[in-house]
């Protein structure tokens, strides 16, 4: 399978987020049901592919998949239903005209985005891995991750999040309060690989935290 | 395979107690035998597959997962054995009304059970992943997983076991002192959503109260 | 595939050598070629299924599973040769009587040997776990883990693990100082949950011991 | 399939790097398309099979896997282009003789690079874990694993790492400043050896600098 495409047709979306649903859910980024996954289907009128509500990333068939227009509906009947942040997808693919939208749980993001939440965001320099990151081309590069408040107000949620967006135009994800972690991509290769350079660093940054106080 | 039912014949019920079990082994929840699973194929009188005592869970067998009755006695010959066990999960099954009943080793919840033991249990607060948990709306939510000594006498263990879910209605699930997770639902989809919800809690609860003490 | 059993044939008994290698190296616990594993053929004479030296644990066939005997020499023809500890094995199975060993590297098994190396041996007690262990009726049992210092002298290491083992009688293993460890049991399956436990027991003290000084 | 061997023919190599990209992709060590690997197809003039750049490492396919000449430049047409860091692949290969390379992103690797900065390189000594390199014969060992730092200058960077392996001519690694580990060996087998090898020894003495100031 290639991760390489909007213009892909739905079933090999579904299958490529099938796909990644079960590697991330195998690394414990998705437990419990937890995160969700999109990818752009058609731009006009926008047509996403997106993980149904409440489905064991573990398990998700690629039939499983719903497909939503931009106001989280769901376009053909189906019995699942759509997830509650489907509007963030949405919103995110707007702001940045993204082809694909991935957001994890991880023990690692959530603890980061509680640990730095005062200041508003974490900040990520000096490593190889930024590279990983579309459109960086050195590790002296610094990238900052914005924290936005949690919320259950969905819409309220996808304002917040826009408005940080245009704040940031150069982020390449943010972080939920003890929530987790959202990236996105041209396509869902790119956004996997955004997922797993901020996990990555996430997690190196809270281990290096704990080193610190205990070096020689 | 699908994880959600009660009213599935016994057939599938064990060959997802057998994935379940192959899944949570490879995690590390269920190392050395650790561990039981169970679920109830018929209500009146109960009926409960189980997963038999001393088995590696990575290789459980659908062949090998008993049916039990409400005093845990094996209701057809087998070979094997019904966990010690038993006892708790028709326990609960019944103080519940649940479907399926799982009992983890974790390191970090051996770990949780003991450093909060002298509290009578952990206090888990304003995450979004508790709103994997039946019922709860919203990360405000306070989850109280409660703490039990742990014994060898499982008439006994049953008993208290009753008595901290009678004074705790609303809890998910409750930690043995260094011992181990118990945790249900209506069904197996619903238990191992438990499941991995409350591991990752624990986890995250853990590396926090290690992290804090280094923060900048 | 079932893992219980001495009485097994040899390609039975190689199977279930590689199915064991893949999984602990895929844990972490048999890491560059590290490690081996052995399994009882036959008593009288001895004979017994050993892994070669310097192989790939992940990948090993059970075509490469070598026989050998109470001298640690091949008894037939083979293009490998034996563990240069196949001695410690030996030595293992006549002194316990076991029906297999195994000897795993994990991270923890080698941080715990070294910090716990001046008490001469780890203590393991009050742990729900420890009833995975061969003959152990309750949480409240003692485990002393002994430690032995490391040595590339074979013979000596043999002897030195000789009256560890006859000081020690009801230990389930032992640790080799910044080395690893060694557990083993009348069958593969019993030495498998030997193994599975002590590295989970490990692993929880050695987290403990970085958690106690930052609790509340 | 079997690791050993320089004199395959390039489509078991390809085969070979394609199956241990999946596995070190699977452990975290090649997050976001992060890190590199190559094996000598022939000398006289050099060939190498050098995986491309930007491929998912654990969706890398034989087919994809490249071949380049002492330049780095392709030397069949193909869509994918090599990795930037292929200079550094080539100029490793003439400087030890080298049969594989191989180029790993782990958390642990990371983090150690950076804490040990200042002093020029990590030593790692009293572990048996040292014998899985190739020419060690005792724990005793001491292995210097110099850091070198991290640039985008490719040229300048193989210029800085040949003389660094000039200067410690018996090394097995080397660390870039918060980049990552790069090993080698005869052939893939040995080059995987070393970097299972020296991933575990940077976790064990990354989790023993954080374990020490907490011990009783």
């Amino acid at each position: 399978m290639h991760l390489d495409g909007v213009s892909d047709s739905f079933p090999e979306i579904a299958s490529q987020l099938a796909s990644i649903a079960k590697g991330f859910h195998s690394r414990g980024w998705l437990l419990g049901t937890s995160g969700n996954l999109s990818a752009v289907v058609q731009r006009q009128p926008l047509r996403l592919a997106m993980s149904p509500s409440g489905i064991d990333k573990g398990e998700l068939a690629p039939t499983q998949v719903l497909t939503i227009d931009d106001n989280a509906h769901l376009v053909s009947d189906h019995a699942a239903k759509p997830s509650d942040e489907s509007l963030l997808h949405i919103r995110i693919v707007k702001e940045r005209n993204a082809g694909a939208v991935l957001h994890t749980h991880s023990v690692w993001n959530t603890m980061l985005s509680d640990l730095y939440a005062s200041d508003g965001g974490v900040s990520i320099e000096g490593y190889e891995m930024l590279k990983g990151l579309q459109g960086v081309k050195t590790h002296e590069h610094i990238e900052w991750l914005p924290i936005i408040d949690n919320s259950q107000d969905m819409p309220a949620l996808a304002e917040a999040i826009a408005a940080t967006l245009k704040q940031q135009p150069s982020a390449h994800g943010f972080l939920l309060k003890r929530h987790g972690l959202y990236s996105w991509g041209d396509n869902l290769a790119q956004a996997k690989r955004h997922i797993e350079i901020l996990e990555f660093l996430l997690e190196t940054l809270g281990r290096t935290l704990l080193i610190n106080n205990n070096k020689r």
